[in-house]
Formats: C-alpha cells, sequence, structure tokens
C-alpha cells in the first residue's frame, strides 16, 4: 500500500485548512495512512513527518505493520503521548501564533479531548478537521481496489453455502452459523457487519439480522452479507423465494432488478451520487414501488463497511474513477414481505465494473 | 429486568450530582436502562421520566423493547430531537437558572456535542457527568446475574468443540471457526471478542487472536473466548499442551494455575480489587514468574466484555456482592511461550462463585 503517498496528500490537505497537525484517532484511518491494524493508537501528522503513538499492548504488531511513520511505544495513553511529543517538539517560534493542531471530531470523545487540552502546554490550540482522511479514502488507488475484488468474491462464494440450507422451516440463524463458518474457513477475518438473513414476514425489516425464526414457505428470504479480508469489506444482499411462486412475488423481484440495474447504469465518472440514487428510484416509480423504498441507493466501502460517498436522495458528491459504491435499492411492505439486491461497484470512466459476480435471477426454493 | 428500579437509582444519582437530565449516549447504558438492543439511539433521562429518541430503522425495535421511557421516533438525527425536546420541555423557570444537562463524555464524540450544543437555546448548559451508569452496572441483579450464568456456561461449552480440533498442523483459524460454528448453533448471538487462538511461540502474545499459523508442537495453545447471549458477555481462557510433555511446561502450568486460585481465593465482599490483583501476583513471586505477568488481573464483565471495575495493582475499588469479574494471570515469555487460565466469578458476601465449569487440570494432546 501506498502509504507514504498517501501520507503527502494528506499534508497539502493539512496546509490548504491551515493546520500545523492533525491527530488521527480513527481507527480505519490510522490503518490507511499507516498500515496499523490493531485496536489503540494515535497517529500524528505533523510537518515532514508522522509518529505513531502506541501503548505496550501493540507495540511489537505496531513495529511490524506500520510503514511512512516513527513509531513510539509511550507508557502513558497515546493521547497523552502525543500532547507531551507536541509539547517538546511542535512549538512554533512565538512571533508565530499558536500550533493549530486538528482533530477528528467524530471519533475524539469530549473526555478525550478534554484530557488532551489538559496536558497541552499553552501555545496550542485544538480545531475539530473537515473529514481529510475520509475524503482521500473515497477514492481507492489500484492496490485497494484489489483487496475490495477479493473481499467480494470470498463473499460471493459464500452464497453457494447459503443455497444449500435454506429451506423452509430451517432457523435464520441456523443459515448465518453456515454461511460464517463457511467464511472463516474460506480466511475471512470475520464478518463485516451482523448477518442479515431475514426470512417470510422478517424480510420486510431492512436490518433484520439472522434470528432464532424459522424460515417460512411461502416467502422471501433477504440474505445481506459481507466478509473483512485484509482490512477490506465486502457487502452483498440477494433475495429468494421459498415455496410456490406467485406472479405478485415474482414482479416484486424483477421491479427490484430492474431499479438496482438502473442504479448501477446510472454510474459513471462525473454523475452525482444524488443522480444514480434517483435512477433506482424512479425506476420503482414504474411499478408503483417506489414508496416502498425507504433508504438510501448505497454507500461506500472500504476499511469501513459504511464510508463516504452516501449515495441518497440530494446528495452531491461527483463519482470519480476508484470510488467504490454498493448499490442496493429495496422494498418492504410491512407485514408482507421484502425484497433487496445489492452488488459492489468500482466507478470506471465510462461506468462502472461490477465487483460483485453473483446471479441476480430469481430463485425459487 | 428491572428497568423502572434502574432509572429510579439514577435518578436519585441525578439529583446528588446537580444535574437536571443525563443524555445516555452509551449504548450498553441505554440497554440497561431501557430494554433496548439496536445500535443507535439516545435516552434523556429528565425529572420524573425518560424519553427514548430513535430514528425511523429502530422504531418498531424500540416499540417493542423499550420499558420504562416513552419512545419518540424522530425524523432528525436522536441528538438533535433530544435538543428540541428540551428547548420545549426542559426548561427551568428564568429565577432557578441554567438546565445543567449531564453528558456521557467517553461515548459522546466532540462533533456530536458541537451539534447537540449548537441545537440547544440559551438556558441550558452541558457538563460531562461522571460514570453514573457504569457505577450502577457494576453490581449486577439476580436478573443479571442469571444471564451471565447462561452466557458462561455456553460459553464453557464451546471449549469440547476446541479440544476436540486442536491438534498439531491445525491452523489456529480453524480452531476459531469450529468453536464459533458451535457457538452460533447452540445459539450464541455473537462472540464476545475476537477469538484468540495463540499457539507455539504466540502464545507469548497476550492478544494473538487466531491467525493462519498452524498449531506447533510441542507448545502451548492459549484459548480465550467468549459469547453473548441476550446481551451478556462471557469470557474464558484455557491454555493445553500439544506434543511431548517436559517438566519446565507443566510447572509453569501449574504456577499459573496457583495464581489464579490465589486470586480466586481472596475475592469477597470488602476486599477492594487492588488486593485481588495482589494475591495473584504475589503467587507468581514464588516460581519466579511474576515479572512475565504482563497484564492486570481481571475486569468486570456483563453487557460489555471489559467494565468496571479494574481488577489491577492498586486500584481501591471495594468488592460488591453481585459484582462479576474475570480472574485471568498469564505469563508470557516472548519467543518462547505463554500460558493463561481465566474464570468469571460472581463476588458474594464470604468469597465467590464461579461461573465457569471447566475443569483446569493440566490437559496435554
Amino acid at each position: 500500500m501506498d502509504h507514504p503517498g498517501r501520507l503527502k496528500r494528506l499534508r497539502e490537505e493539512l496546509s490548504r485548512n491551515r493546520l500545523d497537525s492533525l491527530l488521527v484517532t480513527h481507527l480505519p484511518n490510522i490503518r490507511y495512512l499507516s498500515g496499523f491494524s490493531g485496536s489503540a493508537g494515535v497517529l500524528l501528522v505533523v510537518g515532514a513527518g508522522a509518529v505513531f503513538f502506541v501503548d505496550g499492548r501493540y507495540t511489537a504488531q505496531a513495529r511490524s505493520e506500520v510503514k511512512g511513520a516513527r513509531v513510539v511505544s509511550a507508557r502513558q495513553p497515546p493521547l497523552l503521548a502525543v500532547a507531551e511529543w507536541l509539547a517538546k517538539k511542535g512549538r512554533r517560534p512565538r512571533a508565530k501564533g499558536s500550533h493549530v493542531a486538528g482533530v477528528e471530531g467524530e471519533s475524539l470523545s469530549v473526555a478525550a479531548q478534554k484530557r488532551l487540552a489538559d496536558a497541552l502546554p499553552s501555545g496550542f490550540r485544538l480545531r475539530q478537521a473537515p473529514f481529510l482522511v475520509e475524503r482521500l479514502r473515497m477514492v481507492k488507488d489500484a492496490a485497494e481496489i484489489e483487496c475490495i475484488r477479493k473481499a467480494a468474491l470470498l463473499g460471493a462464494g459464500l452464497f453457494d453455502t447459503t443455497l444449500k440450507t435454506i429451506r423452509a422451516g430451517v432457523p435464520e440463524n441456523e443459515v448465518a452459523a453456515e454461511m460464517e463458518y463457511a467464511a472463516r474457513k474460506a480466511g475471512a477475518t470475520a464478518m463485516s457487519f451482523e448477518t442479515i438473513i431475514a426470512a417470510g414476514e422478517r424480510s420486510a425489516l431492512p436490518h433484520g439480522r439472522a434470528s432464532d425464526a424459522r424460515i417460512p414457505s411461502p416467502g422471501f428470504v433477504v440474505c445481506d452479507f459481507g466478509v473483512i479480508l485484509a482490512g477490506y469489506c465486502s457487502d452483498m444482499t440477494r433475495t429468494v423465494w421459498v415455496g410456490k411462486v406467485s406472479d405478485e412475488a415474482r414482479q416484486t423481484y424483477e421491479a427490484v432488478r430492474e431499479s438496482q440495474q438502473a442504479g448501477l447504469d446510472a454510474i459513471r465518472a462525473g454523475a452525482t451520487v444524488g443522480e444514480v440514487d434517483q435512477a433506482a428510484r424512479k425506476s420503482l416509480q414504474k411499478s408503483g414501488l417506489a414508496r416502498y423504498f425507504t433508504h438510501s441507493t448505497g454507500h461506500g466501502v472500504g476499511l469501513e463497511i459504511h464510508e463516504a460517498p452516501k449515495v441518497a436522495a440530494g446528495q452531491q458528491e461527483v463519482l470519480v474513477p476508484g470510488m467504490v459504491i454498493t448499490i442496493e435499492p429495496g422494498v418492504y411492505i410491512p407485514g408482507k414481505w421484502g425484497v433487496r439486491i445489492e452488488d459492489m461497484a468500482v466507478v470506471t470512466e465510462a461506468g462502472c465494473e461490477v465487483l460483485t459476480p453473483t446471479s441476480k435471477e430469481f430463485v425459487a426454493i
């Protein structure tokens, strides 16, 4: 991974935002910039350098993983070690005013900021920085796309296992258990979120994580799942039918499939995410199902399962080659059923490349 | 669960701390006070009541789960809905000064606090509250202990599966996969933390989560794992030996076992957690291994895998019947091996009840 290049681009952003340094506390941002995959530490990007502060538990891991930053193993909590370091080496000549250190306001807690501020001497100011690293992360480089491609393939492979276990009477949890077992065996680090297996009426819950409920017949089963592989997330949804097929079920499914395809077809460099959302939403109007599509069309995926950009109504973010987003329209009719279909796609100049290889044909079991 | 009783005790704490309200944002605290198990929402405890603010995704779940608080389904983010509610109904008569709303500083982000403060009209002040709910949660009631007991039993049952899979040449990840599969099948919601299967030299890493490494022979295998069941966590560690047994391996194991027993023996109402830590640590001095015991002796367990009290050197917290803690001394000799043994125990008047039923005899495979 090109950690030096990422740090360089971040430094340009710091200077543009008149920040003397940035305290990176959001772990996916730390991983992106330095390679560190552990769960505690603070990366200080300052001047021409970067220093990663870590406590004793993670020192060995940091020394083996971190690229492009010096590793400091601290006896005190990393944030206090940062304060001490800044007090010693981050001072500006008195004439030049205070050192302005950016903090990541969404990941730094109120209590941690207070401890940090209390530990800093005068001559330093903390300022909430905009989403600098998140914006860099939005556009994936070739090495990242390769990682995401592998995660998407591994994730998609699990669906075969799932299809073998789905049948009337089987608890949703059992389907999830078999899937997660297959994921572990295939080398996934973990699932990228709580597996959703939502059958029958439960398929109308957009967040219906697998439960003890048994799969009824007839009915839809929404399967929304993903894995983490080498730090990168996959995310996909397929919906299958169990039992005797009705015309209405098939029509509903096909309407969602068309909507999902319309979303994919709208992706291209230069389009806004709002236009992509609109394309998927408009497609559902033809069948009168648009009002049952109650969430946004998709989201970015990478080191986090949900990251920028949000593919939602009215959003103005412009698609750029290398962005990886999901397209996942759904319709949810409370008390009756729900259908969702989701792929991951990487934005290209002319359109997109779909990373999820799994068929979207209507499947009845 | 006795949600009304918990809210009543919290209200007494608010009044003692001169807070007019508390915005509960830490999800385990919300679950403890209201029963809500979802992953977004804010509980406002104010006056004689409590109001839970949730967005549309979780409204149905909140209405079915929340006890003792009114559920408000908000169109805007829950924290902004709280601000609006407070502005309308939380004002104090002008003569009485500002309404002081406590916030949970460790779980509220700097950015969220700013949005909240910006949305509140004058007449309101935000103040970082001490760990009010965490302190209530430290002492478990009978219903909670029952939940924890069940989680501990389910967790312990997985160790049989693990013993069947551990042998030289098997990847650590495969052992973890079999264990996690068994957990799912047995009805666990999830693992309570990333499963640690650390074999051979890797057993010397206190946080050696399962990897692709194959179990070498001879060597120790540290297995540290837990499940979540009905919201409550289990946590246990067993260490087994693979291959030809050496006297040194057996002696090291027995030293840790004695230390762990010494820790358990020191538990009783009225003792401090520091004394319990000291008992386990002192036991290891006899064998000259104390300097390889590089972490604290244990921690509270409940809705979170790590919660108060910390069972660590010098800590003054006094044990009270109903506290549930782990006792998990270990020795880690870098490049060579590590051993850790961990049980969960509930504090009683006269001592403790160990919740982990699994044998601690030396096992060689």
